[in-house]
């Protein structure tokens, strides 16, 4: 999936993001092949020399879809911004927004039932509200991290089902979710909802999410108040946020909703996605799960977040959920991999069920854009560091 | 409980908020008696002279220490500051600080107790993690609203037991939860621990936390992912941030907790506090809730919160959940009060199991303070608006 170094940041895409070079403030940079646009010296507007994607988010979609515009005639008059361009491989990539609420959803149906089987092995695996709601809950938004820093193994409170009470320590089930998380850009008012098909006047773009997840940690303390600490230590993104004008090719209908969502959740555009998705443990592709079968869109994940008259902020973050597609080799979590833990997979030369520290995790994407061209994601990644005692 | 307009904002309580005057920018006040001291005005520094006391808080605890002495020199030198004082009822409240990550705990065994009996009948009421550590998940921080603030009925997913199917609709169980609020000032590095003991170099203050609840709709979401839209539509606090050293006298031993906590989770300095609420429907007392029942203390709480590495930001703000003692007269919800629905109460001469549109409620809080002193939170207030359909 990773190609030619450019490949899949063609004028189609044009992905933003935070960069600095060596001696600079952190910025705005728009990512065109292997190289990126210092887009402040090209654009001159305040709003690119921030170090974060807020201030230009907050502008809305018209300005969104102006600056656009801008960027591809700046490249197709090439000479201009020639000396605006730095090598992807001499700058270093920053967080590219300051993350408000952070929401994770659940909207696979083959993850959400694989995890109930391993979870509640003796109830049904879907709980009733499923198929009827995109189940979600907020995360901790102080601890979203940009993609390439390490993750510290967590302590926490463990307990297995033959003990006979918790201990507390490193995680021994630290495990991975590779989802898509949508960037929202501009806000509304308390009270306000938002339907399905204002879905692209409110997100501004898309990054691949790594929901780490200490499975041990979060089967003792879920119950009923939901995951907690076996989630908040981090949560990884990748650096360029892809536009979500930059997807359009890349939309779909979801699968069949059975039964019919309520007239809120409907909406007469499709917002699935046909994202390919890769994950590779230690270098070795273990999986390749599809955003197109995940059963409810983001554009639906955003009305039911909002159904309540909660209010949007810039830089609103919600994630998809693991993106887990029907077949083993189109899971998107260890926990499934591994059958919880029960089914060793081979990982050059070594055998592996959740991860060990030194382990690295790259979890790559990309899309059809216009006229046969890919729209690339880049890559999140993460390293496991040992526990802090 | 309220008793004369100044009782419980004496020299020994000294709480900070964020005030207006007609024409004039919210700034950092104290209120020392009925009136409110412009602190920008007396001691010159510019965190004093911004819309939230993140700045401020930021400065960490000796610098509150030393703020807090340097205001009782000014106000025992009188004079000086006479012209910096405004009348409290001519002064606008703001939201005291911007909310960062906003956790909800769940720490009282009398409300988990409770509320297991209404939500899982057919099971044990105290789940087996519950007395091993204190229960909480994230909240969303861009609805945290100050006291005052109007209450939409939210709407949302709700279904009967008799139902077949959900509907979308205006909540019909709409609650409060009683409790109190914790805010941190002095943030931490991702990876690092807070001991128990180390809670009063973080937590700056407390306030008095609304969390409303539409009942209904957190019924049928919240399995397995815990609370979402049944809670994220509002939650009000009380507009004064009593500091930590103002709760000194009101300090206590946590009931005995068995079995003995983890080590993490143990401290040699005792932070229950004898805090005295009082809850009123429509103007009528229906609970006194005292917080010296609650089971973990709020130093467990952020050891907790931090166990896994998770870092603290400035205002983070983390509620203890609802403060409900043993008996019915000191519960914190209505859901409790009402026995889950079944049990009308009489307010005003009008009977009641959960809010009425146009109905209000007002907690109050108040703790004893050194010399015999009381120091008061003032309190929170809300009413209920009708739903926008």
């Amino acid at each position: 999936m990773r190609g030619e170094p450019g490949e899949g940041f063609g004028i189609e895409n044009l992905p933003y993001g935070i960069f600095s070079t060596v001696g600079t403030t952190p910025r705005v940079g728009v990512r065109f092949g292997d190289r990126v646009l210092d887009l402040y010296t090209v654009l001159r507007e305040e709003v690119f020399a921030e170090p974060s994607l807020n201030a230009f988010m907050a502008q809305g979609r018209t300005r969104w879809d102006e600056v656009r515009r801008a960027i591809v005639t700046e490249l197709e008059n090439g000479d201009r911004s020639e000396g605006a361009f730095h090598p992807v491989d001499s700058v270093r990539m920053h967080l590219p927004f300051e993350v408000a609420d952070f929401v994770d959803f659940y909207a696979s149906e083959h993850h959400a039932t694989n995890l109930g089987r391993i979870f509640r092995p003796d109830a049904p695996p879907l709980m009733p509200n499923w198929k009827h709601l995109p189940v979600g809950y907020h995360g901790r938004s102080s601890t979203v991290v940009v993609s390439g820093t390490d993750i510290v193994r967590p302590c926490g409170q463990r307990k297995q089902p033959d003990e006979s009470a918790p201990s507390f320590g490193p995680t021994r089930r630290l495990d991975i979710e590779a989802e898509l998380g949508f960037v929202v850009g501009a806000a509304t008012e308390l009270g306000q909802r938002v339907a399905p098909d204002e879905f692209a006047d409110h997100v501004f773009g898309a990054v691949i999410l790594n929901d780490w997840s200490a499975r041990d940690v979060q089967a003792w303390e879920y119950v009923p108040l939901g995951p907690f600490l076996g989630k908040s230590f981090a949560t990884s993104i990748s650096p360029w946020v892809v536009p979500l004008a930059a997807l359009d090719t890349a939309r779909t209908a979801t699968p069949v909703q059975d039964p019919d969502p309520l007239p809120y959740l409907r909406g007469s555009q499709d917002w699935g996605l046909r994202v390919d998705m890769a994950i590779s443990w230690n270098g070795q592709e273990v999986s390749r799960p599809n955003y197109a079968h995940m059963y409810w869109s983001p554009a639906q994940m955003l009305a039911h977040l909002t159904a309540n008259g909660a209010l949007l902020s810039v830089g609103d973050l919600f994630g998809s959920g693991t993106v887990s597609g029907p077949n083993r080799d189109t899971w998107g979590a260890f926990v499934e991999l591994s059958d919880g833990g029960t089914r060793t997979l081979g990982i050059g030369g070594q055998s592996r069920t959740f991860l060990e520290d030194a382990d690295e995790v790259t979890i790559s994407a990309s899309a059809p854009g216009p006229n046969g061209s890919r729209i690339s994601f880049g890559e999140v990644r993460g390293r496991i560091a040992p526990p802090r005692l």
